[in-house]
Parts: structure tokens; sequence; C-alpha cells
């Protein structure tokens, strides 16, 4: 699809305002639309075709973990949401409702799902009935609704996508090890293809889903040194499963409850995929997230020469194409300079030009969308050189995005180096007394929150930054998305 | 997932109640479940398996045809659903509305789409501006809402899943081309995968879209002799460009309208594909659209066997999947007549079952889901038998839809033939005056519709079967789903 606006599309500088340069590219890479409900966005196909990929990848992770997709309806009778009581608390401010439809108004209002907790173990109960049904494991693509106040494309929007995983097991040690597998699961997918390094650890009670026993995060951290919670794994203990009276006969012939886990990752990762990578130029795409690999433009001196140069870049992109990269030659009418500056704000990953002087020398010139490096290549060596350059853009941009992170992230020991910190738009190590009191405090006066309390995090005595109170470990607080 | 009620389900007999069949059908596939929502259905991984299949298919189509997929909101302002007088006209019967949200009664109520026309239509026009950006080819995969009052899993539920395409085009005679080429899209589908054997024609005036210029359909027969309207593909004309506004800089400099089609198939083609394939037994699966396509059964006569059994039975579902069969041993703890009984009611279309004897001779037995058929197979030639038999079952499947929609369709003269034929179940091929007066007649005292004008008809002089007024080539009359 062709956006007109294209070309004179200006993008923000980081710099100067982060927030418009988000908006700038997800603009010039045409990537998502305003639609006509407030908070609610188009997602056009550059960038639905990421979420594709997230898709595509996902299953596939899923699958090796015995999890077989399914489908719930949207539409969730309020009486069930309220079983659990923590879970309403935290939905019920944001649910769009349901209350007339057909011409009538209805008996019971219903909402839009906000998440499919309460819709899924209703049934789930009539689904198993002793150890052998045990565990089960259900994901769903699907879309959810959450009323919010302050939107942005992709990060926070009124409708978003996500595939939401719910799981029932024997014990809530199964549980607890499933819901950590899933947490590997999205840690690896954003390290792997998406190139984001990923923070997981324990988010603090005040932070975690409600209605969960205990919640597990993928914390990113984006250029302007916030955090991006971008992916979320639940471990809910038999909460769920004592509101939804989810039991089974156990080896032992006894009723018990089940142990439950739900895992999410929604189209915020988009969000996060274009923050992390994109400069002032547009778009940067990680190879292993590209539809297009690689666009191949012409440089067509004298309109006689159209013919000759086109043919032969589409037969430079056939030898591409074999290898399983996708290409896609730009014959259109303009300026071949318009064109490099289009697929650079659509962070296409490789970029050949090809020329009569190029053709005469049996070469191309290919440029790396996240270096800007140029470099003459032997067709001959192309292929190999489109591989090899692609998994070292993947490679670099994940590198670049840790030394970001490393470079970004301090340990301080008193609040003076902690307001500081914040100011410096840094990641903090720091030691915490562990209240949600002190929490509140911290956040109301610097709007830092706990990020999570990392996984790997080791064992060390201390006293909290802001209470003096000792502390065993030190957590990661930060702003945030 | 283990469907603990599995077992003991019993299937009603199609010439019994054909009704309760699909219903006892749906059950012991484990395809479905009814939700804690009126109308709304809970696909199951069974079914949705199906759903999944059908994506992967027509995705990789739609890309043919040059097709983008994007995501566009599901709540749609009232106002826009009203622009287009034939469209709220047909829709707002079945609306659902949300008046609340965040806690708050909303200025504008927004309804969920039931078809996304509106939404999309609304922000084309931005996106639209010469003939360059023609044609605009956009399809989404989404859940919509339709408040029916009398529901059935797959066939109609209230919520439901589909892909609905838009596009828009230069000039009539395109986009009327393009409508056409998208139901050849859905003909083809269902006869190569889903093995249901299609009429295409154009609907009457009464049966179209709303809003539509013309809407073609795929019209399938099933079992009970009954229509089911499985896709359809739309011809808008300008009408939605008028109401929206969508116009663009032609050729010659001048704005113009756009042309625009529609078209959709949703989650009712998997009950299309029960319905046409079941049998008393149970589902079958057309190869083409399995997830599973060969299931082995080991037959242990003494516990001492089992491990040994296994063994080889792995051994020889290993040598299937290398050409990419997917392949499930059954080694679970029951007889393996129950296990056959189960596989039956799911439709796998072939069952293996390899016992003691069948090792000594160094073979297996092979049974065919769609006949029954049995046959023992030298091990050393099952991956090719598998494939003979794999490619035997579609084309068996598509020849036996075809056969019995042969021999249950008729030509018919009289109006006292005409009822004859639908007393008897039969598609009928009659002539009609054309008018919607006539038809609404029919359908009052029959509850027979015109199903389409089909496209291959040939031109014949004849006589309305009902008025008596000249016609000029005869139409697919049927009750249906």
């Amino acid at each position: 699809m062709t956006d007109q606006k294209g070309f004179e599309n200006k993008i923000t500088p980081r710099s100067e305002d982060y927030s418009q340069w988000y908006l700038d590219i997800i603009k010039a890479a045409d990537l998502a639309d305003y639609s006509p409900v407030k908070g609610c966005m188009i997602i056009k196909p550059n960038g639905y075709s990421l979420w594709e990929r997230v898709q595509e990848v996902l299953n596939k992770e899923f699958k090796k973990h015995q999890v077989q997709n399914a489908y719930f309806p949207m539409l969730i009778p309020e009486k069930l949401l309220k079983r659990e009581e923590a879970h309403v608390e935290g939905f019920a401010p944001e649910v769009a409702v349901v209350t007339h439809a057909g011409g009538a108004k209805l008996d019971e209002p219903l909402i839009l799902r906000p998440t499919s907790e309460t819709i899924m173990y209703e049934v789930f109960k009539d689904w198993i009935h002793s150890y052998r049904d045990l565990p089960l494991k259900i994901n769903q693509w699907a879309n959810v609704i959450r009323w919010e106040m302050r939107t942005k494309p992709f990060l926070r929007t009124t409708e978003f996508l996500w595939q939401e995983g719910h799981t029932v097991h024997k014990d809530e040690a199964e549980a607890d090890a499933c819901a950590r597998e899933m947490l590997a699961v999205y840690e690896k997918f954003f390290a792997d293809y998406m190139a984001i390094p990923i923070l997981v650890g324990v988010k603090s009670e005040s932070e975690k889903f409600a209605g969960a026993l205990r919640t597990y995060s993928c914390e990113a951290m984006m250029q302007d040194g916030k955090a991006l919670q971008i992916a979320t794994s639940h471990n809910l203990g038999d909460n769920f499963a004592k509101a939804f009276d989810i039991k089974f006969l156990n080896e032992q012939n006894e009723m018990v409850y089940g142990w439950q886990t739900s895992w999410g990752l929604s189209t915020r990762s988009i969000g996060g995929l274009i923050m992390t990578h994109s400069d002032d130029k547009g778009f940067v795409i990680p190879p292993m997230m590209a539809s297009t690999h690689v666009v191949i433009v012409p440089i067509i001196p004298k309109p006689e020469q159209k013919e000759s140069i086109e043919e032969k870049a589409q037969s430079v992109a056939e030898l591409i194409r074999v290898k399983g990269y996708n290409v896609h030659v730009d014959t259109r009418d303009m300026r071949h300079g318009e064109k490099y500056f289009e697929w650079e704000k659509k962070g296409v990953p490789i970029r050949i030009e090809i020329g009569p002087k190029d053709i005469e020398n049996n070469s191309v010139v290919a440029v790396r969308r996240d270096t800007g490096e140029k470099e003459p290549v032997a067709i001959e060596q192309l292929v190999d050189k489109v591989t090899v350059l692609l998994n070292a853009i993947q490679v670099n941009l994940l590198e670049r995005a840790k030394s970001m992170r490393t470079e970004n992230t301090v340990s301080v020991d008193t609040w003076d180096e902690f307001k500081q910190a914040l100011e410096d738009k840094k990641f903090i190590l720091a030691h915490w007394d562990g209240t949600s009191e002190t929490e509140k405090i911290i956040k109301d006066e610097t709007a830092a929150t706990v990020r999570c309390i990392p996984l790997d995090s080791v064992d060390e005595e201390g006293v909290c930054i802001k209470t003096g109170k000792p502390s065993q470990r030190r957590v990661i607080f930060a702003k945030s998305h």
C-alpha cells in the first residue's frame, strides 16, 4: 500500500521529543493509523505482518510445550468476572459493557473480555475430571478490550491483540514450573527474534496480576531509559480453581483443586520492537522479524537503460530468493534517492543498489540498515553475503540494545543517588524493604516503580534506599511506559 | 485434551434426526463446547485446528492476489454504520451495543462489528488519492458479532470468526472481476481442500448483501438436501464509495469515486465440512484439512509385549512422518477397540493397526475412515500406500458429495412438481419470473428460496413455476440452513 504522505514525512529526532519520534516512526513506516474510535488503532499491513510473524514463531514454540490453540467467546457475563475477588477489583474499572443487543435491553450486561480467565475457567471445570486430564494447556489468539484513558499506538490501546495461555496442573510446583517455562519461551523469543534483551523477574505485590499468586514478567529498556513490561506469566495458585470449582480426582483418589497459570504477549511487543531499534531515519527491523529481508533499487540514469537494469535486478532477486529470503524489487517510477529514503524509513534490513556500472563490474552495492555501511559485493558472492549481513544485523541489534542497557543500569545506595539516577534515565538496582507502602511512597515522589525482582538476583544484605529498613536483595527500579 | 464423556457418546443416526446427528458429531469429535453466553460457542482444539488450516491455505491464496492482511477496530461508532442506507437497514436489527465503558456512560454508543465495511471505508478514503494507489486489497481475520435468535454451533453463532476482504478499484469492471476472482478462490478451496462441491452463482435481490450491487455466493448441498451458503463475494458498486467519499484522481486527472468489493468466509464453513462428510460413526476429515493424517493403534495381547509393539509402532510412525504427514501413536492404557471407536468419531483419515502377528509378517493393517476398508500392507510399501490412500480418500469424499448433489438435483416445470421435489429434499432447477414478490410468495409457502442464479446457467426460455410469467433461465431453489 502506498502511503501518499510518505516522502514528506519528517521524523522528529529522539533527543528532541522521544514520544513524538515514536509516533513519527509509526507513520513513516506505515505501521498503523488512527481510527474513528478513541483509543483504538488500525494495524496497517506493514505493522500486521510483524504480528503475523509473532504468531508464527510463538505457535511453533507453544506446540513444543504441548499447548493447544482454541477460541473462547469475547462476551463475558458480568457475574462471571465477579467470581474471583482480586480479579474483578483489578479489571472492573476498565471494562466495556454491552447492555443492548438485537434491538432489546439484555437481562444481564455482558462485558467485553479484558482477559479470559473467567470465561475459560468456567468451562475448564467440566473438562477436567481426573489427573489423567492434566496438565491442560490452552492458548488463544484474540482481541481484548481495556478502557484506557491515555492511549498510544501499540503500547496502550483500548483494543489490542494478544495471545493468552491458560493451564491447569496437578500441584503448585508443576504450575510454577510451567509459568517459568513460558516466561523462558518469551525471553528467548525476544532475544532470538526481536533482538530485545529481557530482564526476567518477579513482580512486586502491588504490580502483580489481579488474582495471581505470583507474576513473572519480561522487562525491556527502551531508548529513553524507561522500562516496558513486554510479556507476563502468572502463577495463579489455586485462587481461580477455588473460585471456579476446578477440581480433579488425584492418583490417591481424592478430589482436589487444580493449580493454574496464565501468560500473555500482546501487540504491545510491536511497540517495544519499534522503540528498541529504530533511529532518527526510521524503523529498523531485525532480520528474524522482517517479512522483506532485502529491497533492490535499480539505478537508471537514462530511460533506455530501464529494461536491462531492471531485468538484472530481477535476476539478482531470484538468486537471493532461492535461499528463502523475501526480496522486493522496487521498480516504481521515482528517483532512486527517494526510494532509499523510503526503505530506510520502513526498516528493511538490507538495500541493494544496482546501476549500469555495477552491471559492468558484475557487482552490486549492499547497504545495511542498522549501521548504514555500504559495500560493493560481487554478484557471485552475493547470496552468501546476504546471509552474513542478515546474521550480522541480527546480532548487532541485540548487542547494541544490551550495551545500551548495561551502560544505563546503575547500583545506588542512597536516596539522593536514586533520584539523580532517575533524572539520568537509568535502570536502578537498589535495596527496598519489600513493602507496598514504601513502593507507593517512592512512586508518588518519583514516578518510578519496582519493575521486577530479577530471577538472577543474588542475596545481598542491605538497607532500603527510602526507609533504611533491612533488605535481602537489590531490585530493579525504573520509570515505565 | 481428553474428552471424558467421549466413549459413552451416542451418535443419533442421520436418518433419525439430522439436526441432533450434527450436534452429536460435534460432541463426539470434541470440536466445540457450549459457553455460558447464549449463542456463543467455544471452539475446542480439534475444531480450532480446522480453522487454522483454513487460515493457512487462504492466506497463501490471497497473497497470490496481492491481498494484504491488516486489523481494524471491532468497535464502530453507531453513526458510521448509518452512513450507507441499505447497509444499516440490513444490520441494525442484529447489532450488539456498548453503552458503558471505563465506569461511565459513553457519549455515543459503539456497536460491535457485524462486518467491517463502515470502519474500513471511513479510513480508506484517506489512504487513496490517485489511481496509483489502486487497487487496494485488504483482508482481516477477525471475530464479528451478529445477534442471532436461533443458533447452532459453527453454522450460526452470535460471535463467529471469519476473514473479510475489502478492495477498491478504478472502475466497475475491475471490481466485478475481483469479486469473481475471489469467489473462484473460495470455490477452489472448497473443492481441493474441504472436498465440498460448490455451486457458484448470483444471489437474488432479496438475498443479496445489504449495500451490495451484486452478491456472488458459494452454495453447497448438505446431506439433508438443504443448501448451505458457505462463502460470499460482493460487488459493492460505488454505493459505499459515495457514502464514505472514497474518491481518487484518475489518469485523466478527474476526481472520481472508487468501485469496491468485499468477500468473506467464516467458521460456518467448518459446519459445512462436518455436515458434508460425516457419517453415523462420527466425523470424517478430508486429508487436505486434517491436522492428524494417520493414527497408529498398537494391539497388545499381553502386557509383556507392550514395549516391543509400541517401539515398532513408533518406528512405523517415523517412516510416515518423513513424508510430511502428521502421525499420532495412541499408547494410552485402553483397549484397542475403544481406541478404534474414538478415532473413528474424530475422523482421522487413516488408522493403522499393528499387533504381534503384523510384526511377525513385517506388515500392518490400514483402515480407511471414509469407506471402512481394511487391508494388510507390507511395511516396506507403507509410506507409498499412505500417500495413495490419502489421495484416494480426498478424491472419494469430493466425488461422493458430487454424486449426492447430482442425484438430488432435479429440473421441474410445474408448481406441483416443485412442491414434491422439496418434500423429497431436492435442489430444484426451475424457472422463476425474477421478482422479489414471487420469491417471497414461494418462500412463505414452502420455506424454499432462490439459492443462486448459477454462473454456468444457460439461456432457456420458460415460464415461472409460480406465476407463469416469462423467464430466461432456470435458477436453483432449495431450503437452506
